[in-house]
């Protein structure tokens, strides 16, 4: 009884794909709020989730249906549940949930059959390319050692050297020059000293310039927290279940922005107290680096692993400051607040030009011009015998610090020196707490300009911490509202130098339950 | 207007995942031959073979559901998906159709909500640690090198050295106590030096000793070409379309096995002719080095790194000898003559008696005491020392290895010797024909015993080539019914040694379309 009008749609539907024919894969979908799709990475409610999603991916592989088992459930609906076989081996697996419309008034429309909802398992990929290069069980451990992370996993970030890889920058040009490093760095040996195991490498933005987590080469990583958000950077191994510990570095904010995002606990360290050997730079005044968990107390081991617990922190008050507020998007400031006033946190409210630091946006300006300056004296030569080789957004970043006036940029190294100091004396008996980012995580498929415009926020908020070499901890404790879902956003801690352990362990046993 | 009992079993019957009640879950499910039960593994038609999955696998990891959507199709059917959030981070989807039974006739009994379809999207892993033990993109390559394999991949079997990484030998003890080794296998080396990237690290039966494929410490790899059968050895890699190309060895079958159970092309080498360096040994009277490839150009490129067409093979006549046929099921023989005879390929059938080579079951008696003898020299130090580190059918195999009778072990190697030379003398001309395996892989699930009846069988269908040192190239052309479906069975050529390209070009010429 199996209408044959069906069978001929998912006939008609799977050549639509195999065509990537938009347009048509548009309209074998119901219109509206409830149509349903999904597979292992996320699930689009809505026909125009639906569209937007189609639109930022390519075609399928080649590929045969079999094993097509129809259920007609009443006279207009029916499941088709298919296996795909696909021409270069594999399969996958859909199941559809089709519904006929049937033409009111019309009488010389035809009905039609549509999808109103679809689960797709798409053919498995050895491994998922855009959050890892390369990845084992374990891919490293230490034979014997035992400590404090014995039976955690480190995902580490694609600029540490792992011996026996060589270091790809989230390149693929870069890394086709490369031979396999001979030394693990030791930031991480000191993870598989205390018995952690290096579950894979993982991809990073080029050359780490960049806090969106897009790289042009490999795709974006699945945002663990809501996937139609951007990933930020290469959190999404730890936010995604993958691995317990990432290892990464924060000259911007790569750590903290990430964690932000996908509602992770991240570390940026003091500058310049966690070995950076064995590590590729990107601007050494500013490269730190840290580590995100997924909770207190991971985060807690893995600091002690590289800090001791000398310094106490025992802040009475909390500090804001209220220029970094003004840069927060309002839903952003009240949760913040509510967050505060929920745990009883005092607090003072300073403005830092009162004490002479300036404006946010000027401390990113400074951070910008000399981050510019060092970049292009790290990669600059590299860059300019590899034309064309840097996805479009880095390469653009670049191309702004190779053309930098040098005298510009020499102001602000003074006038670095000079905040660093304010900054240091600022925070040397107060723990400020601000939102790490301005919001949610941008969209994926947001415009480069939206990118751009967050980012300048964003790096607003973490320079402070960047030019005064501090730690800065980003505790997942705020929850907004997005027009695709509900998103994370840190608190961020900024405390002085050296205090790293100590504001975690303050940290944890302040905003954990 | 959802009915609000539904929502209640839906949340019932998450509680009865994470307890794994597996009598409450199979009454979720309607009975029946319609029901069905899909994910990126396999799909599951019926019932019964939903219940017989369910007592395979463990229960699944803490969650909860989130973003539940329902869509009320009738009064007693509606489409529920869902985002499961793990405990430990990752995400799942699951979508199921209910459907509410209404107790008909009896006044008592209540209606209840069903499950008569389900897919489900598991929280990701970071990649298949059945078939993988480390995996990259690509996980060696070598740099500049150009050649026959540019642009192919190659699964290598966890016994080959690979440099920078342990050999795993698929045995978690074993891998825990060695070191990354420095140098790689001349056979995979030779892969990498024609512009082949090694895209991972495949794992392997324990010390290569069994051609199931179940490995006790990481599970069965899918079978590429029909999940519900066990693989066969470590050709999932290649028949799920993840490498292009399967670097594996062949003692007893392990490359000819799974190339038929999962439909592949599988050429185990003339014995001595491939370089065993840095590869792990297991009787090396008979260890061979093979590859498995989805198609027959690809095995003749990779077939054609190692060996140059010297030597040209024509044969007018196949040769099909009586005794193996007996060893195979009906519909096996029923469809290698076919194929036969589909081809017009014309052949002789003669009788392995007639000229002094013993009976298949025989021959497969010699192999198998001359591979305890040398399997128990190889390993017999390590599993002495290593007590309960094997799983129980290969322990088992060992332990028969250890308490055989050395006399009969010697008899055995003199009577190896004369067969090998009669074996040797009567291919000299000739090219065998035969099943490669008498019938389908077993199902997943089928008792020890089952498997080491099935196991008796092939390897005496094997052990013609294993005894001769012969070059055996399994060509997937059959396709046989089982109980869970279509089935591929492979037919195996067996040609004079030292004929291995030229065997592989007249099968490409004479079975490709």
């Amino acid at each position: 009884m199996t209408d044959s009008t069906l069978l001929e749609s998912v006939h008609a539907y799977e050549k639509a794909l195999a065509e990537n024919d938009l347009e048509k894969l548009a309209d074998f979908f119901e219109s509206g709020e409830e149509t349903i799709r999904g597979d292992e990475k996320a699930l689009l409610v809505g026909s125009e989730q639906i569209q937007q999603f189609r639109t930022t991916r390519g075609g399928i592989q080649q590929r045969t249906l079999e094993n097509i088992e129809i259920r007609n459930l009443t006279e207009s609906l029916a499941l088709v549940v298919s296996v795909s076989k696909f021409a270069r081996g594999g399969h996958g697996l859909q199941t559809q949930l089709w519904r006929k419309s049937e033409p009111i008034g019309d009488e010389t429309k035809v009905s039609q059959w549509r999808i109103a909802a679809a689960h797709v398992s798409s053919k498995p990929k050895p491994f998922d390319t855009s959050l890892w290069r390369v990845v084992g069980d374990p891919l490293i451990q230490t034979r014997k050692a035992e400590g404090l992370l014995t039976g955690l996993s480190v995902a580490v970030k694609d600029l540490f050297a792992v011996a026996g890889q060589p270091i790809g920058a989230g390149n693929p040009a870069y890394l086709a020059e490369q031979e396999p490093e001979t030394t693990t760095a030791p930031a991480l040996q000191a993870l598989l000293d205390s018995g952690g195991s290096v579950r894979g490498i993982a991809r990073t933005d080029e050359f780490a310039y960049s806090i969106a987590g897009l790289n042009d080469h490999y795709g974006a990583p699945r945002n663990g927290a809501n996937p139609l958000l951007i990933p930020g950077g290469s959190a999404s191994a730890v936010a995604n279940g993958l691995a317990d510990i990432g290892l990464g570095t924060d000259t911007a904010g790569s750590v903290r922005v990430p964690a932000s995002y996908q509602g992770l606990w991240g570390l940026r360290t003091t500058h310049g107290t966690v070995s950076r050997d064995n590590l590729l730079p990107l601007a050494p005044s500013f490269d730190t680096v840290g580590w995100l968990t997924r909770d207190a107390e991971t985060m807690y081991q893995t600091t002690s692993v590289f800090f001791e617990a000398e310094q106490k922190l025992s802040p009475q008050t909390l500090t804001v400051a209220s220029e970094f507020l003004e840069l927060c998007e309002p839903e952003t400031v009240e949760k913040f607040w509510a967050e505060l006033s929920a745990r009883r946190l005092s607090h003072e409210t300073i403005s830092l030009q009162d004490h002479g630091v300036k404006k946010p946006a000027e401390l990113y300006e400074i951070f910008r011009l000399v981050q510019c300056g060092e970049a292009w004296e790290s990669w600059g030569a590299w860059v300019k015998e590899h034309p064309g080789a840097l996805g479009e957004a880095v390469e653009q970043r670049f191309l702004t610090a190779r053309d930098t006036d040098r005298e510009k940029i020499e102001v602000a190294q003074r006038d670095f020196r000079h905040q660093k100091e304010l900054i240091n004396r600022l925070t040397n008996e107060k723990v400020f707490a601000l939102p790490t980012v301005p919001g949610a995580a941008p969209r994926l498929g947001a415009s480069a300009e939206e990118i751009n415009m967050v980012r300048a926020n964003t790096l607003s908020l973490t320079a402070f911490a960047g030019i005064g070499g501090l730690p800065g901890l980003s505790v997942p404790r705020l929850e907004v509202e997005t027009s695709v879902g509900k998103a994370p956003v840190g608190i961020c801690l900024v405390a002085a130098a050296h205090t790293d352990l100590a504001l975690v362990e303050w940290a944890r046993r302040t905003f954990v339950d």
